[in-house]
């Protein structure tokens, strides 16, 4: 039975098995620094055979090693070498001065970094913090469709994809099969997908593949969907908070659109810009909920208010646009009225419109992008390292 | 404040919403059946202003109520439609007979019927199930990408897809990028992603886009992994029975290939057809674990033992594969005659490959096809049953 470092116990007869981190042989003794995914641990070498053998040893082998516990150290009785390095590490991952480019290329070993793999830790930790949240209150969990036949949701841009003797795309959101889902009934559904966008432009908060964390809910007003949204994402930071040792978030801010723009002198018929969400969070806190958006300025299926405002959200953290949402249109005229007053082409949204005939009930949701919460979490600089093999403009391998 | 129809208690003031399941409208009096998520309750209108409402009002309008329960019903004050039904139902779901395609085709109301519904809370029960299992063993969930750039699996096909000035593919599995992780160091990954394959054949077992969850370990010997894989698949199918009400499982039976080949007197140089998996649970039980199948049956990249054998194993669950796994190659130089043994192009495995150069651990791993478990689960004939929007070889909308 092999003993993970986290457990040892002096005294204790143990195997461990791991990485070599660092290696120093002298006449009489050898010590080894050898890690494992719960820690690192001094293995003690003084048997005259073993050091031999150890000598060939060197970073990044894979050993086992059976010995007893001693001063929270290990005194090696025997060693294997389970696996060896053929050839000069090309990223040494105990002394990490490599650029992001080249840690991606061989991420393999850039993961070998302690602190390179709890980035992707915590991206679990927090993934599953937001089913939890959503388990708790009934959700059910679905598994939308990637491969779409429409390009269904217009405007950004899609991969096209040939399926068979079809032309088809890969989804850039779930946005209308989760809403299918809840006018089917299936009342509160999330979903934890890779999304896809034909993005041309090279950015450090955006990737051509992404995990998209997606919300729908029936029969939920805008205040409580616009509160749910808040508090799955200070759960998750604070989930995140917990194993991280610090970082969590107990206030939100919210504030409308109109007000936000007033706060910061700028104008309110466009969008954000990146300076703007920055300045918001600096002036009012971690995560800031902004609500009511113009209508102009969101997807056609959210709900507008007469006042040319919307039943639309996003939320901000440390900057960053984490999640948008909305309440959406569940009735066939307004829906169809939007649809071709944005001058969208109707024949691709048929099989969609066509679901709002039938009994579509109030609805809302949002979607959070789980990079991007990760990203502003550990104050990340680039999305490429909260991703363990990013696809952007240039990359498609590894 | 809405009421889930669940949480009714005689003698309470309620609002409820949801959908119109029936309507008898007499000279006094109305009777509604409204089900929401939760359940059904039978709303009783007497108010000859509410009855005269309630005379437009049909199967599958969306409803508010608010008034009391009494003797478990519930008598109405206020009726408010929140949405009609504008045209001829195309399927009506309180009276089940229309075929799979059609059924399909208009999945949004196919879902209105409480046991379409049921199917996929319990694909996400099982799902949850599955992530709780190897979450409690300190796993990580991982996001391996779905756009990859090299055939990498060889044999099966692939999809391919333009991007930008790349050829690309979508994966038909994380196989490569969950091993990739395991040598990095996060020595327990799982990941439940959409893989992809493009197999021109209609059947009832297969879909060209499936929800995939894979295991990789590293550090884990062959029986370990083997029941590992065996345990999670019972702990799914409990839990799923739990919400289900029947059909816990808590036996398997495990058989080497070379065993079950002579049990079913059958050719033991070829895998099994699908009347030999059929075979073997009815003779074996519900869970039947099959070990060490010959190499030449299994990829590139499966252990193989010198006796021609391999450390692989497949899970067979009421007839059908449901899990595939293995001992992975972890040695450099046989992992590359391997590929060079079958003929496969080492250019497309460079990436891959080059990886266990430097210190890769001993590990194994599996995938399962959740939809294939829930179908055997309920005994679906049709995996498309068991998917909310399949994709096969003519269907891609919607």
């Amino acid at each position: 039975m092999r003993t993970l470092i986290k457990d040892l116990k002096d005294g204790q007869e143990v195997v461990l098995k791991g990485w070599v981190k660092h290696v120093r042989v002298l006449k009489t003794v050898a010590f080894i620094k050898l890690e494992d995914m719960t820690g690192s641990v001094q293995v003690v070498v003084k048997d005259e055979a073993l050091l031999r053998e150890v000598k060939r040893v060197g970073k990044e082998w894979v050993l086992e090693v059976k010995g007893n516990v001693v001063g929270g150290e290990v005194r090696a009785r025997e060693i294997t070498v389970l696996n060896e390095v053929l050839e000069k590490l090309p990223v040494d991952p105990s002394n990490p001065v490599a650029d992001l480019p080249t840690r991606l290329r061989y991420r393999f070993l850039d993961l070998r970094r302690k602190d390179v793999r709890h980035v992707f830790e915590l991206k679990s930790v927090m993934v599953n913090a937001f089913r939890q949240f959503l388990l708790k209150k009934d959700f059910v969990e679905i598994h939308p469709p990637v491969i779409i036949g429409t390009a269904s949701e217009g405007g950004a841009e899609l991969f096209p994809l040939q399926y068979f003797e079809k032309q088809a795309f890969l989804a850039q959101s779930p946005q209308l099969y989760k809403q299918l889902a809840v006018i089917g009934g299936l009342e509160r559904v999330f979903s934890t997908m890779p999304v896809f966008r034909a993005e041309k432009h090279n950015t450090t908060t955006h990737l051509n593949e992404i995990t998209m964390l997606d919300v729908e809910v029936a029969f939920i007003e805008f205040d409580e969907l616009m509160n749910m949204a808040r508090d799955v994402l200070l759960f998750m930071i604070n989930e995140a908070a917990n194993y991280h040792g610090e970082g969590g978030v107990t206030t939100a801010t919210t504030i409308s659109f109109a007000e936000a723009k007033e706060l910061l002198s700028s104008d309110p018929s466009q969008d954000f810009t990146r300076e703007e969400e920055q300045a918001l969070c600096k002036e009012l806190g971690d995560v800031v909920v902004v609500h009511s958006f113009p209508a102009h300025l969101r997807a056609f299926y959210t709900f507008p208010r007469s006042d040319g405002t919307s039943l639309s959200f996003d939320i901000i953290y440390k900057g960053l646009e984490v999640t948008s949402g909305a309440q959406r249109i569940h009735l066939y005229n307004l829906l169809k009225q939007e649809i071709e007053r944005r001058g969208l082409d109707i024949k691709t949204f048929e099989f969609y419109l066509e679901a709002f005939k039938f009994g579509a009930p109030p609805h809302g949701g949002f979607g959070m992008g789980l990079e991007r919460v990760l990203m502003s979490f550990l104050n990340l600089h680039n999305i490429r390292e909260a991703t363990l093999y990013p696809r952007d403009r240039e990359r498609l391998i590894p």
